[in-house]
């Protein structure tokens, strides 16, 4: 029998994106479980270190959003051809969290004057910083993150660009067509392009 | 001939020493290029994303520090015996960078006042919650991590030890006999003991 996934998250697409794009490219069957904010309080403190999302896969639970992605990723081929490229791509894929962590730094930040004084730096430096390299990446790798083809990075990536934008309040792809083409080419991917027209909606 | 292998960093333990740990055990020779904190300016644009460390092997350029050691891991043999055991190891080494991000945003804090709110929620919450279940992790794996016995996952957690203890400003380990066993397995591998007995001091 074919092993049973659960995914337990906030009722967005957010960290859990990636990891449904990934479950979606593979074929395989999950149970998209999403909580009502209301209810975290009761669920946080069973969570593996207090966080979501959580994958089950025939009741063992599996934490870390890019470690349970880079599981799938093995699973639905979506790798490295060799140790070199899955570095190149974990690199990736860690950079494009140091970037989320940049903008969620700006985003989440309740004090408004602080906030404030994060504006200039996050959208003058450090988001073009990222954006003209990871631009210049992908066009060296017509389209793609790493490798010159599909991996998970651009399934990460892409997976998680709704919420990047949310937070950045831009549209981060805007100005980088090499960056647009990362998205164009997962979104025209059937599977992606289905789960995509189907999936509930969610602010980000 | 065997790969050239170059760590180029600060003149410090911190996200190096998991990298130089691993080297170590498995016994490559390596260049440790720690250069003068005064000549960052100059390095740091030639840096991929502006970041160290880097690790060249045969002249090819690996970034991100847990990127490049889950490579080295795989050269050693430090890694899962199956995709579900790696799926562990790498949920455990990104909670341990939870954990050190916690710790960084307190202790990178400039402005004073902020960094004084931060304290209270950080010693009394947040270092008890990780190391309350991180400990209980250690206990149930004998004094390792994961899958009962050493793994990359240990090297990377007392690599990084010394770092976290000097941010903190408390040894994190003190009161927590199980996540002192794994530090012990660790500097008792040989080749650790060597390298901790000739590497060059740093504070952190």
């Amino acid at each position: 029998m074919a092993p049973q996934y659960k995914l337990t998250y906030f009722p967005v697409k957010a960290l859990g994106e990636p990891i449904r794009f990934l479950l979606r490219y593979g074929g395989i069957e999950f149970e998209d479980f999403r909580f009502d904010r209301e209810n975290w309080p009761q669920i946080k403190p069973n969570m593996p270190f207090g966080q979501v999302p959580i994958l089950e896969i025939d009741g063992k639970v599996a934490h870390q959003s890019v470690a349970i992605c880079r599981y799938l990723a093995k699973q639905v081929k979506l790798v490295g051809k060799d140790d070199w490229e899955d570095l190149e791509i974990d690199a990736m894929v860690d950079t494009i969290n140091d970037f989320r962590q940049k903008i969620a730094n700006y985003h989440y930040e309740t004090d408004e004057a602080i906030k404030e004084t994060r504006k200039g730096p996050l959208f003058k430096e450090i988001l073009p910083f990222y954006q003209e390299r990871l631009d210049a990446i992908a066009k060296s790798n017509n389209g793609y993150l790493c490798s010159g083809r599909l991996t998970w990075a651009d399934m990460y990536f892409v997976g998680l660009l709704d919420y990047l934008n949310a937070m950045a309040k831009v549209d981060l792809t805007e100005k980088f067509p090499n960056l647009q083409a990362v998205k164009n080419n997962v979104l025209a991917i059937s599977q992606i392009k289905e789960w995509v027209a189907v999936r509930p909606e969610s602010e980000f």
